[in-house]
């Protein structure tokens, strides 16, 4: 790492002089200025003199780095994040909001700073730089999510695996044989390494063929507009399909409001179960929406525990999976007319809803 | 205001020992650290002599200050923060969100470490304690919001007069004579100097009154559930209403989903038009809401225009307003019976929708 005495032999200047000019504590004069700044820019010396004279002090302040403008800040994004402060104010930390962007080129740069104790990395992608960089900078930080490579790392996420396979349980037990699905799209670049979504589709593949379920599944952005579009796509195309398991919130949102305006009856003709989402917005749709609840309060509280441990030298947290929970509302029901005579024949919970 | 030299006088120390056990840069004895401590204490010091030491150096780093523990991180608030984090991003300076309360304790806390330099404040209460902290610790500030007193503050802000006269004369223009405005609960304490509540509930009576309406006011929370509520006691307290105004997100998606489950037709028997929504928001419900759409894009960007011109020292963006605009929807039309026979009588916009 280039030092400020490197930049102060190449411009054969003192160290203080670097100092004055960087922290802006005295004058410096024109041609001094454009010496140093050129042997910075030669030496790829970063401005960050001031962070490593702070890195001694601690700021009480820790960062949770969410990429705001290549993600959507949706309901669930919130209950992370106010979680989160909330873990945070009870222990006197700060916890404010990161928007930086997935490559971790913003995030080097406010590290570069020493503005903040630690970090907590939300959306966290399969191979994901920002770890990288927060292994370069020697900054503590804890993922909400999972990279690949883990060894190391202090992380909670969800359990995906438990999430799937409850939804599809419960499904099955109603009598449920043509299942579909919705998933997230895994070609659009900005989410093709995306945990959540790679995870997820992974698991239902997995836990579907387990059941001996024939394997759909659309992929579909994470919109309104989208999810009414699959429902449009799914009834055409899958016309069997009894039961829908919905993985993003506003697509959920958009499959269902999609399917009542084909006017289908949900859940009598269909089931809609959204795999990932918050209660507040399962009640924004008419049917109120049968969920698998993210456990955002508990992760965001999790994430940031696991992060202030570090700082402060306690026992680590171990490694936490938290799984959704079935949370009931009122479109998951037994299908109208079970496809399947062998093992969904418990008619007398046809008119359960869960 | 207390200095680190009023402390070292009253603890009988040198400045360089306060400034040892503040910065942590050299071991101080526990008897010293304690008269230290008491000291600050006594003299109410504040421990940001690091934050002074950074007055003078600029982090290019802003803040939007969002009460985000007390009030809610809704899709209108996403879109203020995302379009002021673009906004920050082009002119090179890095957005971050402080979720810190309204009452300016916390935000204090995070201005006494020099960490940006500036702040854009959301949710603007009328008599607003944040204002004060920002004066007193001399923070450049803009205010997406108003205050009561306003002079010679930077800020934007909603047109709640233009956007009410707008959405009102929209709905007399098509016959309605019998309006209700599903306003914001004000005898909530954490809303009751709330400026957008106050100002629209104002704008609206003034309005009606003008247009020689009937004035029917409804407090509402901002939730589903208060806004289903609404409509139950609507249709049971003031059944000839036509068209219904909501001034909330949440209360409006309630307020639809509430008369559609009481069977009523909207809008053949009851327009409903939302104040301030954002059209993703809209296309949740069923029908898709006409709304007034928040102009959240414009005002972010406009309110972090208007703290980096001051931090750049151009000139001052004056202050502006700007309405929400009508955006169509499938849940406003024309009364199916007009109760007043004067005036309403455009009978061949009847089945006009917008």
């Amino acid at each position: 790492m280039v030092t400020m005495r490197d930049v102060a032999d190449r411009a054969g200047v003192s160290i203080a002089t670097v100092s004055f000019l960087l922290n802006d504590t005295k004058p410096v004069t024109a041609a001094t200025r454009a010496r140093v700044e050129q042997a910075m820019a030669e030496l790829g010396y970063r401005r960050n003199a001031v962070a490593r004279a702070l890195a001694s002090r601690r700021t009480h302040i820790i960062a949770m780095a969410y990429p705001a403008l290549e993600h959507r800040f949706g309901m669930s994004t919130a209950e992370f994040f106010t979680s989160a402060a909330e873990a945070a104010r009870k222990e006197a930390y700060h916890l404010v909001l990161w928007p930086v962007g997935n490559d971790g080129v913003e995030l080097r740069e406010l590290l570069g700073q020493g503005l903040v104790d630690g970090v907590v990395l939300m959306e966290v992608q399969l191979d994901d730089p920002r770890v990288d960089v927060l292994r370069e900078t020697g900054t503590p930080f804890a993922l909400i999510g999972r990279t690949t490579e883990l060894e190391g790392l202090s992380h909670v996420d969800i359990d995906f695996d438990t999430t799937v396979r409850d939804a599809v349980g419960h499904l099955y037990d109603l009598g449920h044989r043509e299942l579909v699905l919705v998933s997230g799209d895994l070609a659009d670049p900005r989410f093709h390494a995306y945990g959540p979504w790679v995870r997820t589709e992974d698991a239902y593949r997995r836990i579907a063929a387990e059941y001996g379920l024939p394997i759909v599944v659309m992929p579909c952005s994470d919109t309104t507009q989208a999810g009414q579009e699959a429902a449009d796509r799914l009834i055409q195309e899958h016309p069997k399909t009894t039961a829908i398991l919905v993985l993003n919130e506003y697509a959920a949102l958009g499959v269902i409001s999609g399917l009542t305006r084909l006017g289908r009856d949900v859940p009598g003709e269909l089931s809609v179960l959204p795999l990932l989402m918050v209660p507040e917005t399962a009640a924004l749709s008419n049917p109120e929406l049968t969920i698998m609840r993210t456990p955002g309060p508990e992760l965001g509280q999790l994430g940031t525990d696991a992060l202030i441990r570090q700082l402060e030298g306690a026992d680590p947290l171990p490694p936490q999976l938290v799984p959704a929970k079935l949370y009931p509302g009122a479109t998951v029901a037994a299908p109208r007319a079970p496809r399947s005579k062998g093992g969904g024949g418990r008619r007398g919970e046809r008119k359960a809803r869960s």
